[in-house]
């Protein structure tokens, strides 16, 4: 008979993979991709230059940097064909329009099983979907408001070129830096639901394009992909200084949780929260404060209310300051999260094909012994 | 800090889930699906039966088949837009084609999270999705070969009705009870890549387009999917009964494995071979007589060149000889693998929705330790 191997449930802390390409240090309040801290990098590097280094596993030399944006260049132009069906996906909401239209362009270049083709041909198709997606995911949004796509900028990188394709405008500096900071804080963090599933997609042997596809479904679930604007809405909600004690105190009476606080890895302040705290206060106005204020506030009361939980701002809270700051609408807030973390993805999915191990749990039955008798019921 | 849980690579034999869907005893040649013998199910009920039997627990009584029938027929009517999509997969991979046409019905329809819906809610999805799939399937294969799509026929059942959008002609009875068995054989086979992945993205919460366009993606790769027409390929190969210890004693000195034979389960005979060697011998004809006469000598030169490894014919041998007898092209063996094993992923993915935790393991960072100082290179 087959031994069978008893684990906590959902895998919990079950050991999957081994990996270079980062790692959560929830304790030190620490996040990295490959070995260099992900805030130090924010700090100094570009959002190509962290995209090569997930990619290749060191940052690029001045030549490799301009090779790389060179080769990427093109993949940022939709084909006629996704241009032609992007607009027939208005109205789907935005990761399933996402999962659609990438599905469609993966399948129209006719990609390869990982395990069929070599290390720079996977390269190849990784760089085709990540800087495809940004294209997709701006042009989904424009044409749900009625609007026409805007084509890529050739002039513009990355971040800027995302707020020029969803605004039609030309970002200032403050705002292309602020939200480069942004996607490149959420490329990668550890492993998660939506890692995992492309990782087992890839450890099959098939294709990129199905890889990302499984990715962006996992990422689509509620208890994954969270939502950034949730917190944006507690800020709405609240209002004035005045009522933050009121109604922090009413939610949580309420039994309901504080959008923007806690997370399961971090104990102490998450970095990301920090760094995009200090982009948002760069940028400064009313909002930044009243968010400073409301963050202040509530860690005040929670360590009161729920003592020895450690409850501080994450991720979420100052990102979607960030991101309303920038001119990003709030339905393009998780979207613009999924942008970039395919980024990450592909990097698991690269390091995944380099392995030859297909993942394949097992499942146990508890159900009516078998067999019964067929006897169709009356 | 964490404590992790070391298990063996690719999660071999580790348990993810409990199940009451069905299970493989590969000691005893045995597969069951629910309480039922998988080969009795086949024998005594239509597809439609087992379909509702994996949705339901249950097998439905004559009213209750009547409902399911009327329930799904309509789903099997692609929407305009899809029907406007479906020429333009014409020339992707039909798997490639599958996922991206099916991830738009989805979003088209605008399915909600799994876990925000009830049960007959989900079943709704689920029922859409497993009935729309035939259409997409032959509408692409119809149109990767120039043809015109065929609408899904109101009279016939799944398994005629699949033949009749694949060829444009009502089958015989024959062929359709044939092809139905072999349909009804490969809904569900244990756990595997792609029902893992479909379960993990359902546990995120995820609605179900998500998940089976994720479980299309794992079904696609090399080591997963498997190749039903390779084994019929072996026979035109060997051509002649004459060349058969020639050309397998050929290929076993090349170091070949011998397509069609051996499993990874099963160490007696496949009984889904088995079944299909007695569907495949009722149709007739030299085709069939050839395959046994290569099956016997396989086996017995197996039996002598790798001795105590117990290989006998899998499911792919009679499966290719089946649909090759039924009309259908070898391009299309794959695919209508997935199409009735779609019935399975949604059978788990319903099962997983009501789980309520998320499938989330961990990786092990091994790279350079963190942080390095950020120096670009020269």
């Amino acid at each position: 008979m087959t031994e069978f191997i008893e684990v906590p449930r959902g895998l919990d802390r079950v050991i999957v993979a081994d990996t270079v390409i980062g790692d959560v240090r929830g304790e030190e309040g620490f996040y990295h991709y490959r070995q260099y801290s992900a805030i130090e990098l924010i700090e100094k590097c570009s959002f190509e230059e962290v995209w090569y280094l997930m990619f290749n596993g060191k940052l690029p030399n001045a030549a490799e940097l301009a090779d790389f944006t060179k080769r990427v260049a093109p993949y940022r132009q939709p084909s006629p064909a996704l241009a032609e069906l992007l607009p027939k996906l208005a109205h789907a909401k935005p990761l399933d329009g996402m999962r659609t239209a990438l599905s469609f362009a993966c399948a129209e270049r006719g990609m390869k099983p990982v395990y069929d083709i070599d290390e720079d041909s996977r390269l190849d198709d990784v760089l085709f979907a990540s800087a495809l997606v940004p294209t997709i995911l701006t042009s989904l949004y424009r044409y749900s408001q009625g609007q026409e796509a805007i084509a890529p900028h050739d002039d513009l990188g990355y971040a800027a070129n995302y707020l020029y394709m969803l605004t039609g405008e030309k970002p200032t500096e403050a705002h292309a830096r602020a939200i480069e900071a942004y996607l490149m804080s959420t490329i990668d963090h550890g492993f998660n639901a939506s890692t995992f599933t492309g990782r087992v997609i890839a450890s099959t042997g098939a294709d990129v394009g199905a890889c990302l596809t499984g990715a962006i479904g996992a990422l689509s679930g509620p208890l994954h992909g969270g939502a950034p604007s949730r917190a944006l809405d507690a800020l709405d909600a609240i209002g004035t200084r005045d009522n933050i004690d009121t109604w922090v105190r009413g939610e949580l009476e309420a039994g309901r949780r504080m959008m923007g606080f806690g997370h399961n890895v971090y104990k102490t302040d998450d970095p990301r929260s920090v760094m995009l705290r200090g982009v948002a206060t760069d940028l400064g106005g009313d909002l930044v404060e009243f968010a400073k204020q409301v963050e202040k506030r509530v860690v005040e009361i929670l360590a009161e209310v729920k003592p020895g939980r450690s409850l501080y701002t994450n991720v979420e809270f100052y990102a979607g300051v960030v991101m309303e700051l920038c001119g990003v609408p709030r339905d393009m807030f998780t979207p613009t999260f999924a942008s970039s973390r395919v980024v990450g993805w592909s990097a698991n999915v690269l390091e995944q094909a380099r392995d030859s191990k297909i993942i394949r749990p097992r499942a146990r039955y508890t159900g009516t012994p078998a067999p019964q008798p067929v006897e169709r019921p009356e």
